[in-house]
């Protein structure tokens, strides 16, 4: 039996390629008193992980070259010599993009398939969900009647936020690449409206669906729609940078927001959010969301693609806007 | 006799030019009931006129073509039927670039030549000293051994975010764009170290004044000066947005930091001030910072140009860097 690797190659320029990986095939890990052994179900693909393959300093060491790529993991404990988990179990964890994970335990988390279904947990109940609940609650302070604008709408964590803004209250205005997604944030999340980026003019349809102006902008994008959310934002505004996925594949230097004095006039601020801030309270957090899932006021959309070895056509889909809910790889 | 009176003639592009503005002779003002005369003695001169000659939502009314030209003022009560004020009384206020103005009193500070010189109450108890003390204290909040960078250092404004953000007990760099002003900085005002953006590599002499990085830095400038500091953050930093003077006459579009991502890396926040907004306080300042320059803790320079025809050059000054200290008019 040997263990299936996706591991960094090269440090991609632009556009990830397939020379930038290797795919190899390992011994089979053997474990260590206190340690489990993982059989991977789901690879969770993040924009971040664009980051992670870059060198420099960042909010996290990037990926070593021949290092397995860093990934959320969700599976199953199949070998245990640790008390805290028995074979079976359903745990997720960050043991990266390979068949087969071990762990001494402290990274992984036990969840319940009972509650919800496994992939939920790199999802709304995952790191996607958390960035979303912490990002929009503690920095964007989102107040009853405020308007809510936030980009990659139907995302993993787009769609959690505004789902959690609306709970709050606030009338939410969703920005996505596809009149599917925009109809889906609308019709099934309960967003007050959703422009699509590429058959609306974003400035007009901003204007209309946001007459008083902008309180709240949680950005997943960056770039021109940043720009123009700046120029359209209300007294004492905040903008949430949680990511800026139209950039993270740009050989030229990133776009900077031309539109940032709109900060001075406004009295506002930007502030970026790394979701590894609030560990100490992922359980709070976790439990909350768990309990809006059940009162079937947060919704989420899981996009399933299958073969550890389509990881890189599958990430790519994330940078084209192809998938359509949150993106994992199935290990089968 | 008569008023001479500059007003806004039209919307300047780029640089503002002699057309801009028209000074005018016009009639003695006659004052009613409740009302006071003022004779102007000193005009302030602000970057933030430039903002305010353009049309469009700011955070401040544009001034309108034909109207006297907005500006912080300080004069003398020559003639009152106000009982509130006495002619001899020292006043500031804003009416504006001429000679003689009129008040109902309302929006007139009366000041105590005798605690500081007149200039005094247009510079460090004026507006700028008052943007300083709010912007450091309320949005940099400036933690004993923290590391805060000002540019625009020597300025009315910058002058005072240093030596606030020492008298807080932290590091201070200033950049100013010449060397007098630098020493100046470093000598008189007890900044640490002070950059020449104009002959020094201002990416590489920041890491080597701020080897472990920026906590706040407060900005006065805007452009390439804001990018390389952002790529110099710490964790947590707080950048505060008070003015952008290198892009105030551009006429193409407002230079956007590219590096604004550097706010997700760190956890940082960017956001702008605008004095007004902390009227309430502006008592309770004045007395904390009269009780520094008492103490010897807060000093200022005036620069002092002559006669109210002279304000456009004197304006410009502001823009290339030729005057050292708050830039005020005498009005002979």
């Amino acid at each position: 039996m040997t263990n299936t690797q996706v591991k960094l190659a090269a440090r991609p320029v632009g556009n990830p390629k397939d020379t930038d990986f290797s795919i190899e095939q390992t011994a089979m890990p053997t474990i260590h008193e206190g340690e489990v052994l993982i059989k991977t179900k789901y690879i969770s693909l993040d924009p971040a992980m664009r980051g992670w393959m870059n060198d420099g300093k960042s909010y996290i060491k990037p990926i070593q070259i021949g290092e397995v790529f860093r990934a959320g993991t969700a599976g199953q404990i199949v070998e245990s010599n640790n008390l805290d988990f028995a074979v079976g179990d359903y745990v997720t964890g960050g043991w990266g993009v390979q068949e087969y994970g071990v762990s001494a335990g402290k990274d992984l988390v036990k969840v319940d398939t009972n509650i919800a279904p496994l992939t939920t947990y790199l999802a709304t109940l995952g790191m996607p969900g958390l960035t979303a609940y912490f990002g929009i609650l503690n920095t964007g302070m989102p107040k009853e009647g405020e308007t809510v604008v936030v980009s990659g709408a139907s995302g993993a964590v787009g769609s959690v936020v505004g789902q959690i803004a609306k709970i709050k209250g606030c009338k939410v205005v969703g920005i996505a690449g596809d009149q599917e997604k925009c109809d889906y944030c609308v019709n099934e999340l309960g967003f007050d409206a959703c422009i699509n980026y590429k058959t609306e003019d974003v400035k007009k349809a901003l204007r209309i669906a946001c007459p008083e102006g902008i309180d709240i902008y949680f950005d997943n994008v960056g770039g021109e729609i940043l720009d123009i959310v700046l120029g359209q934002i209300r007294l004492k505004a905040r903008i949430v940078i949680c990511g800026a996925i139209s950039q993270y594949n740009n050989t030229e230097p990133v776009k900077g927001p031309s539109n940032y004095l709109s900060l001075l006039v406004n009295r506002a601020k930007m502030e970026g959010i790394v979701v590894f801030d609030n560990a100490a309270n992922y359980g709070k957090a976790t439990v909350e969301m768990a309990r809006w899932i059940n009162e079937g006021k947060l919704h989420s959309k899981v996009h399933i693609e299958k073969g550890i070895k389509n990881f890189l056509p599958t990430l790519m889909m994330l940078f084209s806007g192809k998938n359509f809910g949150k993106l994992v790889l199935e290990v089968e």
